[in-house]
């Protein structure tokens, strides 16, 4: 089974893109609809029109047992039915980030931060599945995506407006916010 | 710039392989010859005969400042002349390591097996890339290459043997150790 997957935007997908706002540095081209694939060797299919995305699953980079074991007894899954809105925010962060040791980067990313507490405390009305997409030359480094029901949208919003006001979002120098809805 | 490089083994190369040897699980075929190139993009040449391992260069995932620092002011680059014999050494750890959390993999990583405690004792003798393969479909989940004097072989063979003995060793499932010279 592959880790890798693409998001495919265009005019037909299983979601309907309903907004796509640039936050930081570029953003996307505009599209209708979106869908999620894995990516086996060299199937890959590429929009005629709109745009591609992929990231990796992999291991967790920062989070302790304890996170793991707080965000396992928490979290739902994504494909819940009254989970009708979704939200994919493609991420860039800054060189200097990357050149931050593994101790600056927790220490910024959690202690500082609170990236995984502030997360926690919207479980589980908000599923999260992260891709890693630095490593393989995209344009993005992470392509993080959410599913939540409509009641929640506004408790969606208000967490990411924490997490921006941090001090880890200091380096992030691209971020889109697109908003879709299921088909 | 790409971070993709390949490992093309073959009859032809600008390191002649001295040997191939299979620690854990399952080896690799002989060859006589072995080049490290860039990939980019899909100028990816595979050999008729022979294998190719491809791996990623990324940023630290368990290194502290200090330890970069120290890593940095000891350590010298690949190329050197003097350096005429190299290791390729191909590990995959197991399915409980990756299923690990971020401070359980690097208290056995560094604090129970001094990994690069006992790296920094070789430098600047012994000179090391590190490549990442595991997120990309690759067998193996590291490459590591190293270069040194033929003087530095015995030490070398001492690095190896301690970091074989540690507790991080026992998440290796499958190790190669290939032994090269510059031709």
């Amino acid at each position: 089974m592959t880790n890798r997957f693409a998001f495919i935007a265009g005019e037909t997908g299983t979601w309907r893109i309903r907004s796509i706002a640039a936050l930081a540095g570029s953003g996307l081209p505009a599209a209708s609809a979106l869908t999620c694939v894995p990516v086996d060797g060299a199937s890959a299919p590429s929009p005629a029109r709109g745009w591609r995305l992929d990231g990796l699953v992999s291991n967790v980079r920062y989070a302790t047992r304890d996170e793991v074991v707080d965000l396992s007894a928490r979290q739902e899954g994504l494909g819940r039915p009254q989970a009708r809105l979704a939200a994919l925010i493609p991420i860039a962060k800054s060189a200097r980030w990357w050149g931050l040791a593994q101790d600056e980067r927790r220490a910024i990313f959690e202690e500082t931060s609170h990236h995984t507490a502030v997360g926690l405390e919207y479980l589980p009305a908000i599923a999260r599945k992260l891709f890693h997409a630095r490593d393989i030359g995209e344009p993005f480094d992470f392509l993080t995506w959410f599913e939540f029901a409509p009641e929640h949208e506004a408790a969606f919003d208000d967490l990411l407006a924490r997490l921006r006001a941090t001090a880890e979002w200091a380096y992030v120098e691209r971020e889109v916010d697109i908003r879709l809805e299921r088909i």
